[in-house]
């Protein structure tokens, strides 16, 4: 596999509207990027079918045969039972074999967490996987991890996150030096709960050179404060679902101003290159795309609804980090932190997986 | 103390730009109110020069004089050691005296719980106090608890607090029978954290007869799914700051989108009507006021950086709330639950406290 042809394997059949949303967001994104290369795994004849003669698509991908499909509500340890032969199984296990560089898929994120775990196993001096999001902020995009993966996490592992969320917002967000917070209630160093408190010692006291703020709290996300926000899975997807459901509000709240009156629906018209530069900032689709990080192996999780806009940007986030050495960064990181014996504790705390 | 003439204890002296809008604050809430009575607690000096000759507020309050103030930024326990005869004490100490129905502060949140759990000490059966905030939704308003009183929760001190919101929802809201939610990161009974599938069996166990709809995720906050979400002070702190922060990050956008030329500029002028009419859907004042629950008398906390009509708002707040059983009902709830032995375990659980 050549730096300029990445190839990136696909669970065709992983999404609420799969395989057609998947397909058309493939298509879409090698308008942007020809060079790019897809395996599309999932029932051959099926998809051979819904591709028409003469799309790019079909010189760009090949097949991967898989029968079966893992349901969108199985529960991760159920999924796991019978995961051998699906298409999200045979998209991960391409990565494993060194066919692709990366796995995306739209289905369910416990098991695709679950089947990942399994097949790439996680770096060397990663206790957890983390899923980081992108986030977008007044100054950009910012990156939040953990947002589901662990419901707990312990100074260790909050340590290990910032690890890989610096090299991931290093990669894809192109700063040289991500700023790194500690998701907290208050800015004080003695605020707040005591695994946080630890990590930031732990991070402070290690030699990893990371720009580290200290703590920041909910508002300071949007704001865009740090490039890099960690917390435990459990606060990740609460600040991320809240953010979500806030910003659906307003949306909602701007749409109703503008439906009052007649004179309110003329000022729309009106105001309608301004309405729409909102709804563009706002568009989750830009946002797409949940990196699973601290694995042998990159695997992203595209949102389950989205359209193909949205498929397209997941598999554009992909094949960028698939050009960037930060997964090397982490596992060079992660191994300084064992040096330093930083990571002590972290494997004799029991987290239970949020998603297992 | 009649219930058409309720006295509100007013620290005088806390917050931002205290006393000057704490005084404007009382004076508008007059206006509304024109039967509510004052006690200014802070340098009766001071504060009468502050107050013009013939204001209506000179008749409608007396004045508890303290000579001291809690700092903004003192630590609870710090504040603590010094703040018998602060203006805080002073208008906390009126609640226990009887002499107010209840106190409003805009001073440091952490002294004034560690200062009313001292002198009105926590209700029986509440193992800890917790702060309730209003929360603007799609379908009105909903309350969420705790937001920062507290770092951990264990599941009896959460049904403790499902009990303590549900009736403040049930006297603020006019809601008859407020719905009730468990924040966590997934709706199935399954997912999350321990002790909050622990506290949703304890609920559903429980004779409360609280109408409880199980887990709700981030995004159902401001969708208006639930009237009470209940979550850990660190927890609810998290997803009401993010909210805040999402909030201020769209009302930016919207700024700057009718900012970007003349046309949206010009734009924005025959949009004012709708833009005026956001605003005011998301204009935080309206929600100001923080409600501490689950001691022997009731105490709000106005945001620090409130302006008047904000801390108008907050009284407006505290004189509804004081016209309502809803602190019998609280204590009877609490009641029934220590008979059915539903609060097993809190004591025992250290939770330090955010905010000492």
């Amino acid at each position: 596999m050549s730096k300029s042809n990445v190839v990136i394997a696909i669970d065709a059949m992983g999404g609420d509207r799969a395989p057609d949303i998947v397909l058309e967001g493939a298509e879409l994104a090698l308008k942007a990027r020809p060079d790019l290369k897809f395996i599309l795994c999932g029932d051959e004849e099926v998809l051979k079918q819904k591709i028409s003669t003469g799309s790019a698509l079909l010189h760009a991908a090949r097949f991967r045969h898989a029968d079966r499909i893992v349901s969108m509500d199985a529960k991760p340890s159920q999924a796991l039972r019978a995961a051998r032969g699906t298409s999200m199984w045979e998209a991960v296990h391409a990565v494993k074999e060194g066919e692709a560089n990366a796995a995306v898929s739209a289905g369910n994120t416990g098991a695709l967490m679950a089947i990942s775990k399994i097949i790439l196993r996680t770096l060397d001096g990663a206790h957890r996987p983390a899923i980081a999001a992108l986030w977008p902020t007044q100054k950009g995009r910012a990156i939040v991890l953990d947002v589901g993966a662990n419901i707990e996490a312990d100074a260790p592992q909050l340590v290990e996150f910032a690890i890989m969320g610096e090299a991931y917002a290093r990669a894809l967000l192109g700063v040289p030096r991500p700023k790194v917070g500690l998701l907290n209630i208050g800015s004080e160093d003695l605020k707040g709960r005591p695994e946080i408190r630890e990590a930031a010692k732990l991070i402070r006291e290690s030699q990893l050179d990371l720009d580290f703020t200290g703590f920041v709290e909910g508002c300071d996300i949007p704001d865009g404060m740090v490039d890099v926000i960690v917390a435990d899975g459990f606060t990740g997807n609460i600040a991320l679902k809240t953010a979500e459901g806030t910003a659906k509000l307003i949306a909602g709240f701007v749409r109703g101003a503008f439906k009052r009156s007649i004179w309110t629906k003329l000022s729309a018209l009106v105001a309608r290159p301004a309405l729409n530069s909102i709804k563009d900032k706002l568009d989750p689709r830009t946002v797409n795309g949940g990196v699973f990080l601290g694995l042998n192996g990159l695997v992203v999780k595209s949102h389950g609804g989205a359209d193909a806009f949205g498929f397209a940007a997941a598999l554009d986030l992909t094949q960028r980090l698939t050009r960037q050495p930060f997964q090397e960064e982490i596992a060079a990181n992660l191994a300084r932190l064992r040096i330093q014996g930083c990571d002590r504790g972290a494997e004799a705390t029991t987290t239970a997986g949020a998603i297992s």
